[in-house]
Order: C-alpha cells, then structure tokens, then sequence
C-alpha cells in the first residue's frame, strides 16, 4: 500500500476544542500536527526544536518579545528553537504545525493550555 | 526583529519552470521548499530523508511502485526515505515540499530534472 494521503480539512473537521493539538503525520522524527486555536496562548520557548505555524484558515498573530508577525491563510513561520513567542488568535483559526516528536504544545512553559501527550488523529 | 513570515504565493510568483524547487525556509535542518511542477518526473528514492509534499495549488499524482495517490489542494503526504515514488502532474500544479538539507531533489537517481544546488528565494 502507498502511504496516505493527509487531508488536512476532514482531520481538522473532526474536532472543536482549542489549543489542543492533534498529531497527522510524521516527517523526518518530526510530528505534523493540526490544531484549533482561539485567544491568546501561553508565553513560551522550545528548548530543542524549531516549531513551523501554517495558518489552514483564518489569521494568527504571533507575538514575539521584539515584536508582532501577523499571519494570513496559506502563510508560514518558523520559529527558531529557543526562541520565546505567544500564539493569539482574535477569532477562530486553524492551522498546521511541524514539532519535534513529543515536545509539549507550551515547550517548556507550563499553563492551563499544557499538552503533552497528545492524541493521533 | 522577529523572524519572517514566509509568503508561499508570494514566492511562487516569482519564478516559473518547472521541476526546479527553490528554497524558502528552514526548519530543524530540513529546507522548507517550492515548486511549479508539470508533466512526469523521474522514479527516485531519497535513502535517507523522508520527503513531504503538500499541494498549494492544481492536483498532484505521486505514484508508487504499488499504486498511485491522487493529491489536491491542501493534501499531505509523507513519502518514506527509501520508498520509491514519481510526481506526476497532468496540468501545472504548486506544491511546498520539506526535504533534509541538500537533498537532491531526485534523491539517489540522476535524470535531466535533477538539481543538487537549489537557489534560495
């Protein structure tokens, strides 16, 4: 059997809670993953990895402590390891997200928003 | 400064052959690329990189050696390192692809297509 095909909108469309990450995929050691996301997240930084934001639908700001990016449908944003940076959503917005196996949603913040194991989807 | 945001319409606006992917972004030592594809590229395998491929814009075919995946916008698939594979596209199709650093872009195979030195954009 070839490998599956990822269809990222009926994955997305299967659930409704935010800030809760579900894993889609694995590249290189990596997890492909898709969340829902709406408000402001938590102030944090992963130690390890870089962490990639695709926004699916909708706009996110990421806020870093030297300033705002603003991303629309279809932009990308890596954020380089180590580097501390706060998700904020003002309406609903879906996006993708490439992680280093395990890491915590909050790296290594911890907060109400905290997943750190997260479900396969 | 905050880091960049990658405008992936924006990028692919800028060039147009095909088969010829350039370089966007970096993420934990992958390159984050793009290309404009059409018609069939040569049967290869990447020994020792996975290689992702997601579908920005057209349909993309990515046939196996034991069958063939149908891909259109927004779809994702994770080709294995080592698993034989050829991208196949019936009309001019954008895709946004993830391979490790200095990856060939036909992997171990060696065909009018390949490209070792990518140009970063």
């Amino acid at each position: 059997m070839p490998p599956q095909i990822i269809h990222i909108a009926e994955k997305l469309a299967t659930f409704s809670d935010h800030w809760n990450p579900r894993i889609v995929g694995d590249y290189n050691g990596n997890e492909l993953r898709v969340a829902k996301v709406k408000g402001e997240f938590t102030w944090h930084s992963h130690a390890d990895t870089d962490e990639m934001f695709m926004v699916v639908s909708g706009a996110l700001d990421i806020e870093f402590r030297d300033g705002i990016r603003h991303l629309e449908n279809g932009d990308i944003l890596v954020v380089p390891k180590g580097v501390e940076h706060r998700p904020v959503a003002r309406e609903e917005c879906e996006i993708l997200l490439l992680d280093r196996d395990g890491e915590p949603n909050t790296g290594g913040a911890l907060s109400e928003y905290t997943r750190s194991k997260l479900e396969t989807i």
